[in-house]
């Protein structure tokens, strides 16, 4: 049996999951048959599905992986490189991303995912903003928590805007939402 | 012919848009069938068609007063009440509200009635937040218009937490957005 390494199966997941990205993006969820998956991929179905089982499952990964992209700007970038990011998504992957999410919602095994990253990721984001919070950089008087989560409210805010081709000035939402966190020192 | 005195009209027109609200939230766009809007409206599909000839006729309603209320909130009760609002809305048709919003950004005729509500309604608000900044209650640095997409922002991000059941302090809410939109003086 021909050893594969880690290396490359790692290499080859992420071809899938960007080809499933741009495949979802240009034809939307239930848009993007097998045979588009394929294409975009430039692997066969075997291939693909023995990565991922089932399109659900594809999806799964990628709301994933926006969800701890998003957590890893800001804890090295700060909150303005996520807004930043999320001004410069594409509007069309936005918008399977939100119609796709809100659908899964009563999805036993989607929910368990998400929770399960969540679980997993919200301490560290948490703690980035307490370390803030201690050096002086952010008020705290409002809990770590709450910062972090009116920050993901904005975010998601914006990707709705962005999803709907809605004109936004970023400069002013980092300002405002800076403005929001800021110390009062 | 009967003459139908307007306020006849508008109080059914009312009964059906709040019924169809009930059948979206318990069951779904999908699972909002023809049967089960006629129950939780209690009116035949006949009179139900009279006011709105499809299901898609009815959500766009629903998804335009949806919009309309917010910006009434914000103009009579100012952004605060607004905040609450979307706190107290039903998880549900939340849920349903964002989910069927995004499959319609391709639905020519939900983008012309939502686009011709916010045409209507955007300077109203604009104005708003302008007579606010004039009498020193906002800032002045960040243009009113970028203030009203700011509140929109963080609204509609409680809104899918809310939809998400995810947890919020809507008091820690409401102060970061007062401080991020608070006149520096």
């Amino acid at each position: 049996v021909p050893k594969v390494s880690q290396e490359h199966l790692d290499a080859r997941r992420a071809q899938i999951l960007d080809g499933a990205r741009r495949c979802f993006a240009a034809h939307g969820y239930e848009g993007a048959t097998v045979a588009r998956l394929e294409k975009e991929i430039g692997l066969s179905r075997g291939a693909i599905f023995n990565y991922f089982p089932s399109k659900r499952d594809l999806f799964i990964a990628l709301a994933v992986e926006v969800n701890t992209r998003y957590r890893g700007l800001i804890v090295e970038g700060g909150v303005e490189a996520a807004v930043r990011g999320a001004a410069a998504e594409d509007p069309a992957w936005l918008g399977v991303v939100i119609e796709v999410e809100s659908k899964l919602r009563h999805d036993e095994e989607f929910v368990r995912r998400l929770d399960a990253q969540a679980r997993e990721g919200t301490p560290q984001l948490v703690a980035w903003f307490e370390a803030r919070q201690r050096e002086g950089t952010l008020r705290t008087d409002v809990r770590a928590t709450d910062l972090g989560r009116f920050v993901t409210m904005v975010i998601n805010g914006l990707a709705l805007r962005v999803a709907g081709g809605d004109e936004t000035d970023v400069d002013a939402t980092v300002r405002l939402l800076h403005d929001a966190l800021a110390s009062r020192e």
